[in-house]
């Protein structure tokens, strides 16, 4: 007698509301008592199985996926989040938001929380990966997905980019508009992205120097844009568009013109590098891709759909725009 | 036997970890297992009351207060949660970001899934409240602290500011440079930073002239701005940075100098505004100082400090920079 099953969506359609209040109101997390009434009556007209009701609750899931980012100041996390709500939320998924911290334990000891329950899984991006981090990852009661370095090796699920590829696309853009002498600014090297964006410079170019920034912030790429910008050059790769936009400050008081003295590229194509005067030509390294990647991949683990980790990579995009090319208007 | 009991600092001191370590870790709410011994141990020594351990069990607390924004993407609201962060974790609290949704059912829907337990709290900033929001706020079964309207006769803590009077500041600002034919973009009418901001401008000045944007974004501003630059004026006055950056836009579209020809002011004061060129005129609000004011609120209602609802509100306060008057150099 299981045939020819109503489905979540033949409920929701029925009661007359989306399928995350649906799923949310026969899962009681989360829905008004109006909600829930009008939902069950739903369900009960289809002979929609409760039986499936019944086994999420004995899985006692909370219906919340936890996003985990180093600065939820960062506008590239926030594209990210946007797709991962815009993933999860049609199957009755809040995405909760949380910070990492600065350093691998703050990091580790957010993993650990996982124990206490409150989510189903969690999508992580950690500034650093080591050792420890990857087996508090591994010991998760629930699935977690990384979105950073690529971790094939260690059974878990990762969502990663080229970001030295993109850097050098970057230095060639810079070349193909007749730039020659090109300065980089990086974040701290012993963070995923800026290792990788260091590799990728070193190897696209003989640069006339690089300066580290003590963080991937506008003000941190101020002060070491001064420090840069003492050099003669033309040119200047930022590791992503917060360093670039300290750039274009520290070149503004020199009296510099960007592009015209010194040519400007970012990594992120974040909104506020789309919105900077002038706005930044930048490396996409596909956040709301990614984002959608990871939360594809958390779906499946957390629905029991899918038990093997699986990597997804996603290439870097170079988006041209004033910070190196002046439009002719 | 219970005098001269040891504190949870001097614990930590004796651990030699931090305060939010060991509150984790004496609660079990995402410490690793080697901090937990090391924290256990210098409990131990120290004769620390178990009690006060056992007590926190007992009210199943989560040590985890969730952040709800109705738009996770606008920087005035990190400003918020930093300032909340920094007042939560020293007490061994974790601070998760959730989005409210655009309406007021979202919202709604939001507050009533703390009924699930998996926060000791909740710190909301609404775009929009209405009695239906009010009576879940006062049903909810952990406190809820609200940032925005007034609550006093509601029985509902809350943080509020005075925006109307902020905009007051900004065209006081402008008519003392000068400015006398004075635009009004603003976001829509019916949130609760609409409707304080419109009557605002509405008893500050005759204006030449108002425009409503869809939402309290650049892109938005960016087209109620066209609309309105087609009457002739010499400033706007953006109901936040974010619009005031769609002004800015719009004004170079038509090849009008900021601040020469039309002096623009935000609101908020956000790190988008101070790093974008020309560094934006705004009016702060306090983003961190109502964060910290609701962090402290909810913090004595968590830990039973405090039954009362209290107000409190935080003034505004103008910031002049280069998009109405132009700096020296």
């Amino acid at each position: 007698m299981t045939s020819t099953r109503a489905t979540l969506s033949q409920v929701a359609e029925r009661a007359g509301v989306s399928l995350a209040s649906t799923s949310r109101a026969l899962h009681g997390t989360g829905a008004s008592r109006e909600m829930v009434e009008r939902v069950r009556a739903a369900a009960a007209e289809l002979g929609y199985s409760v039986d499936a009701v019944g086994r999420s609750l004995r899985m006692k899931k909370t219906f919340q996926v936890a996003f985990a980012v180093a600065d939820i100041g960062n506008p590239v996390y926030v594209e990210m989040m946007r797709a991962i709500h815009e993933v999860l939320a049609p199957h009755g998924y809040r995405v909760v938001v949380m910070t990492t911290g600065d350093t691998t334990t703050s990091t580790v000891e957010l993993v650990h929380s996982l124990n206490s329950g409150f989510v189903d899984g969690m999508v992580i991006s950690p500034l650093r990966t080591d050792d420890w981090l990857i087996r508090e990852i591994q010991q998760a009661p629930v699935p977690v997905v990384v979105i950073g370095r690529a971790l094939d090796d260690h059974g878990i699920s990762s969502v990663s980019t080229d970001s030295a590829g993109g850097i050098g696309q970057a230095v060639g853009h810079l070349r193909a508009i007749g730039r020659g002498r090109i300065g980089f600014v990086n974040g701290p090297l012993d963070t995923t992205p800026g290792e990788a964006r260091q590799r990728g410079f070193d190897a696209a170019v003989r640069g006339v120097g690089a300066e580290v920034a003590e963080d991937f912030t506008v003000a941190a790429g101020l002060v070491a844009a001064r420090r840069l910008l003492t050099r003669e050059l033309d040119a200047v790769v930022a590791a992503n568009d917060l360093l670039a936009i300290g750039v274009i400050h520290a070149a503004r008081e020199l009296g510099l013109r960007v592009p015209e003295d010194v040519a400007v590229t970012g990594m992120d194509d974040t909104e506020i590098g789309r919105v900077f005067y002038p706005s930044l030509t930048s490396v996409s390294l596909g956040s709301t891709e990614r984002g959608r990647a990871a939360a594809d991949l958390m779906l499946r683990l957390a629905e029991g759909a899918e038990q093997e980790a699986q990597q997804v990579v996603v290439g870097p995009t170079l988006i041209v725009r004033e910070s190196t090319v002046r439009s002719g208007q």
